[in-house]
């Protein structure tokens, strides 16, 4: 289907403000008619950039939910320290404990489940329980502007990834109903699977393992090309971990965007500041944006309108 | 688009002589019209099943290539025992010297490289080089009646997505153009990546190790969950690496199909039996097929042509 060079960006993009972040986006847009087919891929962080990521990542609250339950069925598991840490929201002890420890903990809870199990029961979680502050579903705590940019990227034609440091499945859980977007376009941390032949068949089940490296950083970058082959010609992303895979997407040879989404909006949502390296303060990731070239969305003064009906 | 239920056989699949074989393909297509968009996911191994693997695998004639390119330029790389087999044809040799070895040694010679660049050699190789028997370049030795599949199962909305033990990048250089599947469904054997930054901006180089499992037999399996995400409701293949896949697919709830190609003809391609290990001689695959359930395809039989024009 032809597009208009330029269409009405009210129309295009109702809950973006008129303005010099709304004029890169269309600007991008009407460029990206140049684009070869394969060129038009467009990645996508998703804490923080698609939905919002306070005040706990959404995927860390199903964790805690899915060890309150076990410990409600086997109560001594309370006495295991990640467990423990994680009920109190005690992130300080979680760090104290290490990130990986704490996450292998939670992930022995899947160990053994199918894809389809696991998938339904974050499923239940996301569209059944209420994020804490906005008070309507996690699957309702997404960002209107970016599915109005995620409806015009693919009426241009564009393969929309997402691209997370969450988990795969998790996100997959919910990626088609949210954001239309299909389990086969969800890069994310992944987890082990172990394929077994019984009697009944073959079944495929989690394992406790995470499988290669966390999705952040560099490995956005060489995941893109692992899985996808292309390299993308829009990134967008809130956050240290996303830097490498704006970078990369710029240093590209055509026309593109790469999108910062400025987290300074402390009325509608929360006024808070990545910092640029994730285990260190190494200076503020918009700060390094601007410098960058990156088109910083400031979603008090960029959009009209932050959460969908 | 809807699809008529039940469209003329003789149209969608000419190169398929009607019998038995063509009546399971054409009544799981009909059956297919009751899944849901989900899982409308076909599998197609690439060797043996999409293109003739025989004498060589393309990809190891591509090495062979490769490895001789690269001691016209430095004649005393003849001397690496890796090297001096390949250069031999000497398969007994590369047995002997471990298939990981020599794998590692070819993948130096790409070391450093960027995807794209890698991605115009393959291409190269593989359009410009002439099948040693049947005369046309590999781009072209692949079988007709497979495309004619893969058009049909397009039209009928399926995802359809290659999944090789052959390197991902390799076969990725040439699906769009042979196939019309773009990279991105394109789930082979992976190499890994380094991502770089220096004065210049950022560069991805490809490494000389594989990363993670060779891409056979249940990391097939594995690797569809963790790349696409779903179960697949048909797959194609032709030897004891596809094995797993198929029957993963047939063990789903809905319609499927599963679909093994018999190599005998020795007439029009070439009469060879599959064994159903890899690295042990524990059966025909075909007898395992008939066993199971799968759709086994006789090229001598059940396709009236077999290569495009």
């Amino acid at each position: 289907v032809p597009q208009p060079a330029s269409p009405d960006p009210d129309r295009l993009l109702p809950s973006w403000r008129p303005g010099a972040t709304r004029d890169a986006v269309t600007a991008f847009l009407d460029a990206s008619t140049s684009l070869a087919p394969a060129e038009r891929l467009a990645v996508f962080d998703n804490d923080g950039t698609l939905w919002c990521e306070r005040p706990l990542y959404p995927q860390l609250a199903f964790f805690i939910d899915q060890v309150a339950e076990a410990v409600g069925r086997t109560p001594e598991l309370a006495q295991r320290p990640e467990y423990a840490a994680l009920m109190r929201h005690d992130l300080a002890a979680v760090a104290e404990l290490g990130i990986g420890r704490v996450v292998t903990a939670v992930l022995e809870l899947f160990e053994g489940m199918s894809a389809d199990e696991f998938a339904e029961r974050s499923q239940r979680f996301l569209t059944g329980t209420m994020h804490p502050t906005l008070r309507v579903p996690y699957t309702k705590a997404v960002y209107q502007p970016m599915l109005e940019l995620l409806a015009a990227l693919r009426s241009r034609q564009f393969s929309v990834v997402i691209v997370s440091g969450g988990g795969t499945e998790f996100v997959r859980s919910i990626s088609e109903q949210v954001y239309g977007i299909g389990t086969e376009a969800v890069i994310g941390t992944l987890v082990g699977y172990e394929y077994r032949v019984d009697d009944d068949g073959p079944t495929l089940v989690r394992t406790a393992a995470v499988h290669g490296d966390a999705n952040e950083g560099a490995a956005k970058v060489v995941n893109i090309q692992q899985l996808v082959g292309r390299r993308p010609s829009l990134a967008a992303g809130n956050s240290a971990g996303d830097r490498e895979m704006i970078d990369w997407t710029l240093a590209g040879p055509g026309p593109s965007l790469g999108l910062l989404v400025d987290h300074d909006d402390a009325e509608r949502e929360m006024a808070y500041e990545s910092v640029a390296g994730t285990f260190e303060t190494s200076g503020s990731i918009v700060d390094i944006g601007r410098r960058s070239g990156w088109t910083v969305v400031s979603m008090r003064d960029d959009w009209a309108r932050i959460w969908p009906d």
